[in-house]
């Protein structure tokens, strides 16, 4: 016999959507900018419903909910978690910066920030560009600055919902360590 | 003009996939047991490859390379990362409590590891179960200890290719902090 039981529905203490989209735990909110796959839309808005985000802004041609095919992967975040569309992100980013968050972009650049000896103590918005073409040349210049996930293999590139799902552990678990 | 500059295909130091098999520089295996869904386990190669996993196995009805569908999200990972198949997740277990790896389920059980506790100096199997069932009992029942990834939303569940980067990572991050 296992000494591990697993945990039941009643006991992962779930929130309802509405509360899921008061409580966010995390300062965070993403920037998915002309992100293609609604898949992966979808994705990112159940990691950032279970690490708790702040919100999702939705730039570009970056699919909107209600959406049959982001729901697939979604599976209800799209209701828990706080969201937002701009056509245009240079507005998205001037909207953040005014809210007082400080922009990071997710690309491998020069001058990029290696993920592992980051740290943050303020409100972040961490801007994810396309499948192919990453993060667009007008949003990196409005970036503070840029993170990159140091990589070892024959691609040097990540899935964007996993990109997106590493960055916001990476930022959860510091905060868990310091709280907890 | 912005500072940061993206880096091109030949600065990236990408390996070759024969080199990237062979330099894997974290001693972590996944183990994926069950995985229904090829686009999962095709995103979890290429994760695998990107942070320098050492290998995959697949177990029970979790599909094998060559597989298009796989290739989709594997997109050439499957090369570059080892791997191989075990019908019984347990003859896997077996085989890798055999060549010294501590057994780490991730999962959501009543004697779980919160990840960002977690700190691991020995080589890693962690098993992946299916999307719907999670880890199997027999499993569990093997297994030296069992991790969780603190979740604080509505449905407290993550697709199965995100938590095996977010571990991926955790593990990576740890490693390069020491290394670096």
């Amino acid at each position: 016999m296992s000494s591990f039981r697993k945990l039941g529905m009643d006991e992962l203490e779930r929130l309802s959507a509405e509360d899921a989209r008061q409580k966010a735990v995390l300062p965070v909110v993403f920037v998915l900018d002309n992100i293609r796959s609604l898949s992966n839309v979808g994705s990112v808005f159940r990691t950032a419903d279970s690490l708790g985000l702040k919100a999702i802004y939705l730039c570009g041609f970056t699919g909107q909910p209600p959406n049959r095919e982001m729901e697939k992967t979604a599976l209800g975040a799209t209701d828990s978690v706080q969201w937002k569309h701009f056509p245009d992100v240079m507005d998205c980013l001037a909207y953040l910066k005014n809210q007082g968050y400080l922009i990071a972009a997710l690309e491998q650049t020069t001058e990029s920030t290696p993920l592992h000896t980051f740290r943050c103590d303020e409100p972040l918005a961490l801007v994810l560009g396309n499948e192919i073409h990453g993060v667009s040349e007008e949003a990196l210049a409005k970036a503070d600055l840029v993170l990159e996930i140091p990589q070892f293999g024959m691609k040097h590139s990540l899935n964007v919902s996993v990109s997106a799902g590493i960055v916001a552990w990476h930022l959860l678990s510091a905060a868990l360590k310091e709280k907890f």
